[in-house]
C-alpha cells in the first residue's frame, strides 16, 4: 500500500548556498538568451566546506548546475517568451519567474582546480547562489528527439 | 564590473510545495535503479493553485521533474553508487543524500489532463513533494556524447 508523505509533514524546505557562480553577465540584459549558445566561460566556484563533494567529479564531461534566480517573481504563473511573443504556463517556459526559482543548466565541464570548475554553457547572473550539481548522464538525461511544439530553435 | 551577490543579502531560500508526485514506488528499495530504464508510468499532480502555471505543457514531449528528496541525509558529501562499489563525491553522483536534497528526473510526457500529469521515466518515492517542472529542450538539454569516465552503463 502506498504511503502518502504529506508536505506538512517534512517541514519547512529550506536551501543552504553551497557555492557561487562567477560569469560575465552583470546584468540581466547581458546573459545570453541560451547560454548553450554562447562560447563564454564561467567558473563554478564550490565553498571549501563542500570541496570534498567534488572527488572525482573531473571524471564527468557534463553536468548539471542547480542555482537560486534570486531576482524572480515568484507569483507569476504565466511567461511570454521573447521570440514566441506568446503567452505559455510557466511550466511550459524555462523563465526564471516561477513559483520555486530554480534554475537549470546543462553545461560542459572544461576544468577543475580544487574547488574551481570552469564550464561553458551557463546563464546565470554574476554572483549567483550555487545549490547543487549533478553529473549529466547521456543513458539516462539526453533526448535528442524531444519537441516542444510552439518553438522553431531551442528556445523554450 | 560585477556586482557580487551576497548570500546573506537573499535571505532564506525557501522553497514551497506545488504538487504531488504519485508513483508505484512506496519504499527506497521498490525504485528502479533509473527510472528511465522502467515502464512504469507515474502520475505529477499539481496543486489546483499552480495548475493555470501548465497552460501548453502538453506541447512538451519531455520535462524536467524536480521534486525534494525528504529522506536524504544533507550531510553526506560522499556516496558509494551500488553498481561501481567505489567512494565518490556526491556532486559527481545522483545519490539522493547531498547537501540541498533536489532530485532531477528527465520524462517523457504520455497525457495532461486538467492538473495531471501521466509520465514515464521517474524515480520518486510515492507521494513526493513536486518543486518544479520545465520542458526539456534538445537544443539546449541534450548531450549524447557525454560521459562520467566511472561509469560504463549509465549509472551515476
Amino acid at each position: 500500500m502506498a504511503m502518502m508523505i504529506l508536505a506538512e509533514e517534512i517541514g519547512p524546505m529550506t536551501l543552504c548556498p553551497i557555492g557561487e557562480i562567477h560569469t560575465p553577465y552583470a546584468r540581466r540584459e547581458d546573459i545570453p538568451r541560451q547560454g548553450r549558445l554562447s562560447p563564454e566561460l564561467c567558473e563554478i566556484e564550490v565553498y571549501p566546506k563542500y570541496a570534498y563533494a567534488l572527488k572525482d567529479i573531473e571524471q564527468c564531461t557534463h553536468l548539471f548546475v542547480i542555482f537560486w534566480l534570486h531576482l524572480a517573481d515568484r507569483d507569476r504563473l504565466t511567461a511570454t517568451p521573447p521570440l514566441d511573443g506568446k503567452e505559455h504556463g510557466v511550466f511550459a517556459t524555462r523563465s526564471p519567474n516561477r513559483p520555486n526559482p530554480l534554475a537549470l543548466d546543462a553545461v560542459e565541464l572544461l576544468e577543475v582546480t580544487e574547488n574551481r570548475l570552469t564550464v561553458r554553457g551557463m546563464d546565470a547572473l554574476d554572483g549567483s547562489i550555487l545549490l547543487d550539481i549533478k553529473p549529466y548522464s547521456a543513458g539516462i538525461d539526453s533526448f535528442p528527439q524531444a519537441r516542444i511544439a510552439w518553438q522553431k530553435d531551442g528556445e523554450a
